[in-house]
């Protein structure tokens, strides 16, 4: 199971563990806390690796975090879901060691689009740190 | 030096050291290939460690390339410069092994704000994969 | 009185008067409802002037009913506030004769930016239009 | 025909048509000056009615230039084609009397999406005023 937290997904398990199987989230240490239908939350610590030539949390990072969730949100009802943008508001950066928690809530879903706000914020005190509007488009292939 | 590969800069060696130590960007093999005033490319191999649960280049993967030649464009300048939005069109997924090539372009600069247009191609075909508008606010603080 | 609508603001009536004299907004039939701090609130009926060629309300109608509420609401403060950037999500589109609502709400407020979420709806049945991030800068320039 | 321009199109003439009647283009004062596969160019002289609060143009305004001119290159190709997403980076205001003139270009095409890049710039000076990125999505039903 990824990441070592006890999956709180209402999803069939093949498409919990499939949406849970995401290299890139591993390689930043991001959490998959919760999968639901059109609904996930993760989070990210803010790592040495994760840092910018400022030394504060990279946008790419934060913004893969935001992307991690909006995919799982997105991926929920079992068919293939492709990213087709992603904007992304910077508000404030996260500084080394912070935990960064990322939820995606589904605003609109038709048969071929579904729309996602993801807002991501700092753990320990609530601060905001990017606020994400982003769509996918679903194609008709099933997940596991 | 960063990534092993000789600096094409017209920067200061100061300044551009301090933008080519971008950890997140080494953690994720992107190479910086060139800083000059307002311009940056960088490439990123698709490994197995980027790619997302479809098996294909995860969005944050290339939204992290993207954010790292905005990055380095955008504080080519000597100023530290933060991003405050980057917007994201996905125009295809790259897949495991293929060469992305990122270039930012300066668009707009005004003493407070610049804009900056970042298109994400594959190398061996010249496919898009995204493009990218984003935008800094520019603070006084000098950079080295 | 802008739109023969009693003001039901919270500002000082000169900033609510100056806010309201908004010439677009009248000519497209934007009715602005409501200006609180970091608020705003208006109404647009379609008509035959704001459609497209496919008939029905055109994008830039709907936009120009989210910047108009966007605009209140972060000039709210009392400070000249300048839009940096507006995204835009399409849910629907608005036909002939529906009344659109928008509602703009601050996500974040720095002293030099704000951010704000700007959320379209059908009003009759509740039906989402749009949705928009969008943020500003703010001068140091009092308003009236 | 529309806005007494005679036009410049590649289109046949039925589309051409179609795409000229736009109501809200005409009630703002957009002339589309050309339609071509792919691309479209419009201008907009900055009028009375199209101001906001501060006495510039209105972003509504701009934004709506810039949809035409999208709406028109998307439905060059002859199939309904409906805005998904629009985000526009705001560079500088149109003044009353300006005449801004829009550019959309092509990027991407498939057989459902399309993405488009528009430049809005001040035609006596070539000052540039917003940076647009948008995308369609490609209904099956034809156009006239």
């Amino acid at each position: 199971m990824a990441h070592g937290n006890a999956p709180a997904d209402d999803l069939p398990p093949a498409l919990s563990e499939y949406l849970r199987n995401d290299p890139l989230a591993a390689h930043l240490g991001i959490a998959i806390d919760e999968i639901r239908l059109g609904y996930a939350r993760a989070r990210m610590t803010v790592r040495a690796e994760t840092l910018n030539a400022h030394g504060v949390a990279h946008g790419g990072a934060t913004m893969s975090l935001a992307d991690t969730v909006f995919a799982a949100a997105s991926n929920s009802h079992g068919r293939q879901s492709l990213a087709v943008d992603l904007h992304t508001e910077f508000l404030s950066a996260g500084a080394l060691g912070e935990v960064l928690v990322a939820v995606a809530e589904e605003l609109h879903l038709t048969r071929r689009m579904a729309v996602y706000r993801v807002s991501v914020v700092v753990e320990s005190d609530g601060r905001r740190v990017a606020e994400v509007l982003a769509r996918v488009y679903r194609r008709d292939d099933p997940l596991p």
